[in-house]
């Protein structure tokens, strides 16, 4: 991992990247060695009928937790961008903040794997979707 | 086929279900026998870096699309939800309205797999991603 | 399309690079611009019990396929490999040859994108897997 | 997890019911809570040129050890049949035995997903494929 790379430089290298509403409410939470964790901050504007987190919400956090686990193993500076991603839902997501953790499998010269598990605050073990994909390097 | 299903109802309908911003933007705009074509009508407050539609709005379209084509088999009222859903990003998506077509592949009891390809309006040939996916019936 | 690729000619490579049993009973059948279909002759010994056709068979079957139909793009010579499929089992595969007809979605400069149906001979509107997926060049 | 579940027991289940060559060289080697590990024995008359492991062999592989798992949370009569698979191939496999841990990551009313990395043994933190999906229930 790159010396000293901390959530904080994370966050402030994406919002000055990302402006635009369309990052609204997510950030970097924790990261480790080819691992990070994404935060969506609850807001009730944007749910479903019912409640109910939107896929693309989720599938947002998931390739957001992914990219921001790529920092960690090619640096925050290479601009990787999504090449593909597959997401599971498991169950409804409603109710409080959702987390991503993205873990890199394995990181080529093209092309960074991961796997991606999601979960609403306070119930980490029962995951409300499971991706994978990749990010393929610039 | 449900008789008389037109785009304009789907819309109304899902006007009424989402009335939520997270859905901005998004409309269906035709309808046939097992397919659907939906539209993202340009925003540039919305656009990433660049000035590239971004990732979760290419999966929320396929998405939307996927659930379109899913009422012309079982009907408007029938609430299915997103089981699984890969994405693959081909090339940038900018500079225009974006569009999905989904055609269903197969209607199950249980499930309704379908196929996606995405665009930006006039450049059908240039496809932006392509899509694959589920949805699980009540 | 390069000129002359025929379906002969790719199996007359295939029989020199895949000598093994591995490969035993699929051949291409036929191509186009940017497409490709590949058999799989029926074979009794190699089913499921009940008579099903396994998954791992739809599976190389669907790989072979768009494997096929990346000669059509980029030549025979060029040796792809497979970067990532994701594979939708439908309904049962029984009593017949499987076919597997593979479109490109997409040439990039490192990866061909493509879109594969498959189906029982004489069923072709009873799919019993779809899959997308990609070839990385070498 | 079932009482007295046991790699030998899954074994003579796997024998009995698919005595067919297709499943030659595979067995469960491990189970735990929601956990399986497959091994194929390494065989060279089914490499591909070059000495590599193949795609399908790959994938074989994985849903054999996601079917194996699933029996740790349903029980070993159940017989749940793979709805859908994606995976990512991350580098050559060669030279030694494969195997394949499967996680489950959620266990519905309908539907079990999980997780599997591949390796080859001796190389546990050098993984050459990763995959996830599901397992519909009967």
């Amino acid at each position: 991992m790159p010396p000293k790379l901390t959530p904080d430089e994370v966050n402030a290298f994406v919002a000055e990247a990302f402006p635009s509403a369309a990052c609204g409410g997510m950030r970097c939470e924790a990261l480790g060695e080819g691992t990070a964790t994404a935060r969506w901050s609850f807001d009730e504007r944007e749910l479903r009928p019912g409640g109910y987190i939107s896929g693309p919400r989720i599938f947002g956090l998931a390739d957001s937790a992914l990219w921001f686990a790529t920092f960690t193993v090619i640096g925050i500076e290479a601009m990787a961008v999504t090449s593909e991603m597959s997401v599971r839902f498991l169950r409804p997501a409603q109710n409080g903040d959702l987390l991503a953790r993205a873990v890199i499998n394995s990181a080529g010269a093209r092309r960074l794997v991961g796997t991606i598990e999601l979960w609403v605050d306070g119930a980490p073990d029962r995951l409300v979707a499971v991706a994978q994909g990749a990010y393929a390097r610039p």
